[in-house]
């Protein structure tokens, strides 16, 4: 969908018109109450759920579907790409009107506030003005929360997995290493690589083995791979490859480095290390949450996700419960490290069911100023692995 | 000091004629009974104490040194040099004698095994039977361990600190992008840079940045650097420094690209990856430790050591106590992770002062093959942060 109105940006600079890649499933219902939008992280898309053109499965179909625990037989469910990613929307692969050259590295340099303000606007071309929900993982998280803080009177549930109120300086330092590794790849060329006719594959290889190191838990991998040699016996080389974890990390690395664009991965992983609700308000997380008041919020963490460990996700709980804001948490042990939000977990599925039965379930009433927060009651958060 | 006998290598290959690179500290006693030498990590060398010619402080100098824990006043100290390492010792920047070029990528492979080999040449050189102990962190304390089962009559103890019986898959995927990153830097040349007038620094500088952030605990890196920007404002670029952290790790990278050598950087990886003593012995650490029956072993870990955790430590330690050896074992609550072993953190300097004193006394009886591990009582483990 086309947007001639320049987006304004968090940085001072604009987006001018641009346009935006989306898919919906399900049927919008005649009080325009029931659509959910879904937000992507790093490496995904507006192809949420079902099969595309080339029979490839949406990045969340297993939670997102007919029957579903995101029911798209009693929800509308909106997916859509990102300004300055690389799957359809505008991005820094297209033509700048300015200079009639790719954008490259001049593509604004977009913000999760910036998304959430593009989303918005399509949200309302789809003639819905107040979204049901808001999901994402991740980054997607980062989004589902911003909406709450950005578009309070335009969502009713804000639902977040696997995320964080802000990046630690250890998540900054893993996205700085592999925006090194993609910046010093000599086919970058300062980001104008498209009109060289060369890609900086290189880098890219590299960012991706860094990230996947993180997505995926300590035991998950020695559970899978272990010190499993590829060959029967050590070849004792430095430059070919020994152990399995090696070989299935290039192989992850090179299939990336095929698709993904290395300005999109910079313009998203600066994205992740900008957002930070609570620094406009001193540093406080409860305060940015305030405006939030007459949400109500379902945050999922993983046991074992030492990215965004759950200890992020329960700062998020804090700052609402001190705002009385009605949340649940559920925190799911699982082995599978960051990666868990998007898998198929039984417990992790059936409270997202749950929830999402919640979202259907008529609109709460607007909380009492005095009444006790009903995110401390017990019905109002789920145990703690206990779901 | 020049050997002009081969040393046959772990991989079947061989190292022809050789030098290494030491340093000794103190005074060897007339019973020759007072040495110890200790093994250094993958960025150190020979330079243990005291001030080089440049006036550089070695390495450990706040353990090692006149009244220091490990007091050169009562033991003779000595530092060596790896080979393949480039500080000094033979290695890939050297000739190989058959092509008459740099060794470059075709520097034998060696190992931590291979290692402890040319420094138990060493050591019978300096007319040393017996070393009173061997001492070594992470990687130099997989050479420390080794001394015990490969050359068990020539060495009394063993201090291995921060190490483990082998690299975790996650272990391992760190070194390998470290690699790829150095590898794919085209003026890697195969490994033949030398001969180009190059140096791949891109891709030293991802490895080290990498490096870093897994020496570091995510705690001590949130206390240094949080999420504080470099300047009063966001200057909304991907590519210019925004947060300190990052400033911090460029500057890292950009010193370790300007002295260390890229395939070193590949071989001591690889020495990391393959060291794992209990492959022989059908992945039994304990049946590989049983030749150590007569040794007395300091473990020391610290709890936010993320690298190599108190775990893996643990797993040497129960090893031994399985063999009824003699261990003591300190797990220090330190907050700076993997680096912590080269801190001056009083608790751990007080368990490493307190173990030489032992090592300095005298050479205990034999145990009995029937008496319970001495590793198992109060006296011979040291309490869990309890030290």
């Amino acid at each position: 969908m086309s947007f001639s109105e320049p987006l304004p940006l968090k940085s001072g600079a604009v987006l001018p018109a641009y346009s935006l890649a989306y898919e919906t499933y399900g049927t919008l219902n005649a009080e325009r109450s029931n659509a959910v939008l879904v937000c992507h992280a790093l490496n995904a898309s507006h192809h949420v759920a079902g099969l595309d053109e080339q029979g490839h499965a949406g990045w969340w179909d297993n939670l997102v579907g007919p029957g579903k625990p995101l029911d798209t037989e009693r929800f509308f469910v909106i997916g859509v790409n990102n300004p300055g990613s690389c799957f359809g929307s505008t991005g820094p692969m297209h033509l700048n009107g300015a200079s009639g050259r790719p954008w490259g590295a001049d593509f604004p340099v977009v913000t999760v506030e910036d998304w959430v303000d593009a989303q918005a606007r399509l949200v309302q071309r789809l003639g819905i003005d107040q979204l049901a929900a808001v999901l994402g993982g991740s980054l997607g998280g980062m989004q589902a929360l911003a909406w709450t803080l950005r578009h309070p009177a335009r969502v009713r549930h804000c639902i977040a997995v696997a995320t964080a109120p802000n990046l630690s300086a250890q998540n900054i330092a893993f996205n700085e290493v592999a925006r090194r590794a993609i910046i010093t790849d000599p086919d970058f060329h300062g980001g104008h690589f498209y009109e060289h006719g060369v890609l900086p594959r290189r880098g890219l290889r590299v960012a991706r083995m860094i990230g996947h190191i993180t997505y995926l838990s300590d035991d998950a991998m020695e559970a899978k791979f272990g010190r499993e040699l590829r060959a029967a016996e050590l070849g004792y080389s430095t430059q070919e490859i020994e152990f399995q974890i090696e070989s299935y990390l290039r192989h992850q690395g090179d299939k990336f480095s095929e698709y993904f664009d290395a300005n999109t991965y910079l313009l998203i992983t600066r994205a992740l290390d900008y957002f930070d609700p609570a620094r406009e308000h001193g540093g406080d997380l409860a305060r940015a949450c305030a405006v939030a008041r007459e949400h109500q919020f379902l945050l999922v963490s993983f046991t074992t996700d030492w990215r965004f460990a759950p200890a992020r996700s329960r700062e998020i709980v804090k700052a609402l419960v001190d705002n009385r804001i009605d949340v649940s948490y559920a925190e799911i042990a699982a082995p599978h490290g960051h990666d868990a939000f998007l898998l198929d977990d039984e417990r992790y599925h059936r409270v997202m069911r749950a929830y999402f039965e919640k979202v259907a379930g008529p609109a709460p009433g607007r909380p009492k100023p005095d009444a006790p927060p009903r995110g401390a009651d017990a019905a109002g958060v789920l145990g703690v692995q206990d779901v």
